[in-house]
Order: structure tokens, then sequence, then C-alpha cells
């Protein structure tokens, strides 16, 4: 399919072709590092972490009670109690006390006849282990603590310490750069004369990867100058693992993210065939992916979530949470062009039997659509018409009450 | 129900005893504070954001063409062309450039047929604003652009920048403090002599209160004393929203946590009817909730998402995701004691049609398995067995490959 100067790919296709050129410069071969496990939460384990003490690290008892030599116990029934004297035969235990050798075994305080101080009387043989928390018991020493490719919860954190496993080895964060690109942009915070385009796009680039678990640089607005791209990108590439660049990416007479990204390494695809956003440039400078992401915000958020996240993924080798799904029915017949993935924003309201689906208007230039939706429906590239009432799944943007 | 000494309240009653109690002190009335928009990422609003300034602010091109004057291109057709003169009838735009008064619409430059430098001739009328970005269009100066009680998105931070909405009225971060209580505690970080436990609990309720968005102080550990416990929590609750508790939970000789919060304030429920953990103690200091969470790490985890997660959903005035829900088939038979609610951890193995649900083994000591487990399986009060084989919901800890 093409349209104007742009080739499209189908979007498959496209992420195949990016993903497969960077796997054979192996950028998914994250580089590690180790860190205190105080500080890796929310990080990745590119190894195992294994115990380095045994949790618990003694013996305790599991119940209050009486400490006692489980084989001394064997002959005892309420017929034959046996008479036990503190210390030599037992001794008094609160959950959680050290059972010191040679008691092996835990007599609930209620199981237990109380004579004289110092002399009990027990009805039942116990056996040996029994209302004992081991040594190891929950986790040997050596033993695997948090697995490979995991990411750090809190509660592993806790585990680490525990386990005397104080550094942890984790996969390196990815680090990006961003460039908004573009003569006509300005800092939001200044009044506006016309002509002038508030950058925040960056906001939405920087939000999103550091909770994708990136460090993200935002670098500074970089006018129509293909040498100032040049510099910038040639540096960005060389110091970071990812280059991403906005604006810039149509076939325009201004429009030098292609080039600029063909010149100093090269350009996988231009154009891919979804909307809204198809004019996105994936390329490599040097062994560093290199992405051009749409002006338009709801372009570039778009672009964002089809090829920047699973990139992240990859790198991690971690899938993150996706919302949930929900499934609605059309309120009214949305068309869709042939050929082309479409994200659809819409809006869902409560109906008897799940949700009513609206198609909510403007282009990819009206971010507030995104905040205004409720979910992102996806029209397949062979689907040229959903009549009103068709069953669809949305994914959602936000949680419905 | 009874268990030991402890009278233990029915889940959902204990839940709703102490929400109502919070409820009637106006805990649940957050109090709201100015942040900037730049900041307030991952905040919830207090009130709606409006534009502070039209988003577009300015007429501009929505394609490469020409603006011209719609109403002058009238009667234009294939037989009856109109020519137009450069620059009283027409001017050059590219996509996003303004488009000057009077001009009202921009024909593609497809559709322009440019017989000299400065005439050209056009073949079709035009509507008046085709192509053209209109003031406002996305957002209309003072018009919502984040609505109350939504939690800020990256792409929300961009929108309020774009419109000039650089402040933002946001709930205050619920600030919460939590103290390990128990002489057998220590840091982790030391070499540990029998009897001594390492104190992690703090890195579970920190990690998860901070993903729920609060901020939150741990304080040192307090020894089984009852002064001690008693002037922390008294000077926590003057200067948090929320006091917590880890230990000393129950009724025994040392458990002074209930002691402690009935001599400061109120005990509303001690003791729940579910299983890890129902050693929990949930009440008011003055006008602040002050939870005792029990001192097994596991028991504590459910025990802060019972609670503490549900109060922070109601201060924010939103709930929080919900990891997603599997179905599965029993491995192995379940008993479950009556009257109270169980939340069994589960490993999950796939086979032909859905999940294989195993039963992890080990109390609520037993930190380790939080980890292992892929899930929680909650079996209601009044099921003593699930049969192997039967069919199960199992609420995700982690995603599954």
């Amino acid at each position: 399919m093409t349209r104007g100067h742009i080739d499209l790919m189908p979007l498959d296709e496209a992420q195949r072709r990016f993903f497969d050129a960077l796997d054979a410069v192996g950028f998914f071969a994250a580089p590690e590092e180790c860190v205190p496990a105080r500080r890796a939460l929310g990080r990745i384990t590119s190894r195992p972490a294994r115990a380095r003490r045994p949790v618990p690290h003694f013996r305790s008892a599991a119940m209050d009670g009486v400490a006692v030599v489980a084989d001394r116990t064997t002959s005892a029934s309420p017929e034959t109690p046996i008479r036990l004297q503190e210390p030599q035969d037992f001794v008094y235990v609160d959950t959680g006390d050290v059972v010191p050798a040679p008691f092996d075994a835990v007599i609930k305080i209620e199981d237990v006849r109380q004579l004289e101080p110092g002399l009990i009387e027990v009805e039942r043989p116990i056996a040996s282990g029994k209302n004992l928390r081991t040594i190891g018991e929950d986790v040997q020493k050596g033993e695997i603590v948090v697995p490979e490719t995991f990411k750090v919860t809190p509660e592993a954190v806790a585990a680490l310490l525990n386990a005397g496993a104080f550094d942890v080895w984790v996969k390196r964060q990815l680090r990006a750069m961003y460039f908004p690109t573009g003569s006509e942009l300005v800092s939001p915070m200044i009044d506006l004369r016309p002509g002038q385009l508030p950058e925040s796009n960056s906001q939405i680039v920087s939000g999103y990867l550091r909770q994708w678990g990136c460090v993200v640089d935002i670098g500074p607005i970089i006018p129509d100058d293909r040498a100032a791209l040049r510099s910038a990108l040639g540096e960005a590439a060389a110091e970071c693992d990812l280059v991403l660049v906005g604006g810039g990416t149509s076939m325009g007479r201004e429009d030098l993210t292609g080039t600029v990204i063909s010149e100093l390494g090269r350009v996988l695809v231009h154009g891919v065939a979804y909307h809204p956003g198809h004019p996105v440039v994936l390329g490599l400078v040097g062994e560093k992916p290199a992405i051009g992401l749409p002006g338009y915000p709801v372009a570039s958020w778009v672009a964002l979530h089809l090829f920047v996240r699973p990139l992240i993924e990859r790198y991690y080798g971690l899938a993150f949470d996706r919302p949930p799904i929900v499934e609605g029915r059309l309120a009214e017949t949305i068309r869709s062009a042939p050929g082309a993935v479409e994200f659809v924003r819409v809006r869902l309201e409560p109906e008897a039997d799940g949700w009513r689906v609206i198609k909510l208007r403007g282009g990819a230039s009206r971010l507030s659509s995104l905040i205004r939706a409720d979910g992102i429906l996806e029209v397949p590239a062979d689907v040229r018409e959903l009549p009103a009432g068709t069953r669809v799944r949305v994914r959602l943007l936000k949680t419905l009450s």
C-alpha cells in the first residue's frame, strides 16, 4: 500500500524486520550490573539470586509450649503418662524462641499437665520435628531466592535480605534519549505566538519509558537543521542504548529524521500501514536502535506502544502487564481504510449486557482524545467496515468503575 | 468463631466496621494541594483542571496546499475554473502553518493547477473550514482538560501543559508510618545470632505503599516495651495520616499492639476470620487509622492487601488495577478451616485446557512461598473442601508466559 510518497509496510512485518535487525546486532543481550538488594525494587534480575544463609537460621518453636526430646515420649498414653523434669527433660518456649539441642519437638502448652513448678506430665507421644521450625525450612543456604528474569517485588527484596543476599545481579536499565524536533516547537511554559507549538510529547515519552523501566534523558528541541540533528543523534547513539526522535518523520521538505538516520546508519522501515501515525521511522545508528516518532501526539503515543514498548520488553525479557480487555457493542458503524490497522479511540458507556462502544472524533493532533478515551479498539488491516451493533473487544486505557 | 483467646470476626464485617469508622471521622475526605503539572504524574486530581488557553491557539493548515477564502471558490467547476492571485487571493501553506485572515480553508496542493508563479486555477469549490485546524479544536479555553479523581497519566501532563494549565489540584499523598515491633528483630544486614530475626517486613510495606501512592516512613524497630510503643504510636498519629505496626498483634504475653492502640484510641477489630494472618488489629488513634499487621511475612502481606490497599483506594477515590484472574483445575484436594476465608498460595502449570493449580506448602512464615507462587486462590469461609479437579479462579501474582 502506498500513501503519498511513502511505501507503507504492514505492521507485523515492520515489527519483525526491526526486531530481527536488533537481534542480529545483539541488542537484546542486556548488560548486567550488581546492585544492593535494598535498591533492586522493580529491577529485572539477570541471574538467579541465591541464599547466603538459611532461613530461618536457627531452630525455633512454632507454638507456645515445651521443647522436648521426641524419643523420650514414645511410651506416653493417657493411661501411662510420662513425667518430665525441667531443664534436663524439657524447657518452656514461646513461639519463635530458640529450641536448644537436644530438644527436637515442641508440645503445645494446652497438651501439657503442670504438676508442680519444673515438673510436667504428657499423655501422648510426639514426633520429632513437630511444632518446630527447622533451619532452612523456608530457604536452604545456596538455594535460589529469586529466579532469573524476575521483576523484583517488595516481597522479593525482603526475601533477599532475610537470606543474606545483600547484592543482586540485574539487567542494566535501558538508557534512552529523546529529541523533540521542529523549528515551530517551543517550551509549553511560555506565552505562545501564532505558529509556535508547545513541546509536550517529551512528557509522554519520558513518562512511559520510566514506567517501563528505562532511564530517560530529554534533549533540547532540535530545529529543522540537518547538521544539528545529525550531531545530536550521533552523540546520543554513542552514549545511550536507544535514540528517539520526535517529529520530522514524513517525507516533506523539512522532514529530516529519516534522512539523518540513514546518513548515520540505516533506515529499516519508513512508514507503516496503521492509523493514526503511519510515518514512523525504524532504524539503526551503529548498533543502537533509532526510532523516529511522528510529531502528532496521538500518533507518537501509538508508535511508542507499538514499537518502543515491545523493544523494551525484549530487552528485559519480560512482558509488562497490559490493561484488561472488555467486550462491548459498537454504537455506530466504523469505517476503516483498507490495508492499514486502525487504532480507534473509544468511550464506553454501560448498557444492559456489557458496554456501548462510542468512537471519539478527531485526528492524531487531538491529544485530549487520549484522556477522554476509555479504551482503544483495534480494527485489523483487512476489515473495511464494522457495522453498528458489532461485538468488539476494547483494550482499556483506564479502569472503569 | 473463636481461636484461642481471640474472637474472630468475618472478613467482610471487619472491613465494613473499620471503613465505616474511618468514614465517620472524615478520613476519606482527602486534603488537596496545588502542584506543578510537570510533577503531577501519578497523582490523583482533586478538582477538574481547566484549559487556560485554547489548543490549538491559532488557525493552521491541516494539509500542504493553498489557503483561500472559501466564499470566493463557490462558482469553481472543471468547466469554469477560477483563477486566484497570490497574495490577495491565496497564500501557500504547509501542514501546521498559520492560516492568516481572511483565509478560511486550505485546498490540497494536488488539487491546484499552477499557471504561473503567483497564479493558480482551482476547479472545485471548497467549504469554509476545510483542511483547517481551528482555534480550540482540541480544547477550548476554560474546558476541562483532566477531570476530577483522575490518575494523572503521561499524556495528561502533556495535555495540561499544552493548555497552559501549569498547576493542578491533587489529593495530598497519604503519609504512612510503619513501626516494626519485637525485641527479637534486628537489621537484616548483620550476622544473625540464634533467636534474632531479620526485620524485612518493612520492605514489603514500604514497597507496596509507595506503589499505591503513599509517602512512607519506616520507624525504628520498637522492642516489646509498652511505653516505647505508646510514645512512638502517639507521635506518629500526630504527624501522619496512617499508622502501621508490624507484629505484636496476637494476645500473647508480649503482644502489645492491640493494648497500646486501645490505650491511645480504640480498637475496632482484633482478629479476623481468614488465613493466613487472622491476628490483625484495626483501630483508630484520634482520627487516624492505626493498623496492627501480623508479624509473619505472608500474613503481613495478606493483611496489607485486605485492609491497607482498600483504605488507600477509598482515600484517593480510585480503585487500583488488579492483576488478572485465570481459571484452572485443582491438582489435589484442598481442605480449609470452616468459618474462615483462606488465601492459598498456588503454582500454575499449563495443561491442555487451561492451568493445573498446585497448592504450595508451608505456613505464614514462609516468605519464599510468595515469590514461588504464581497466584492466590481464595477459598470462601463456608467451603470446607475443594476436591481435586475442581475448576477454580486464581488471581495472578505475576504475569504468566
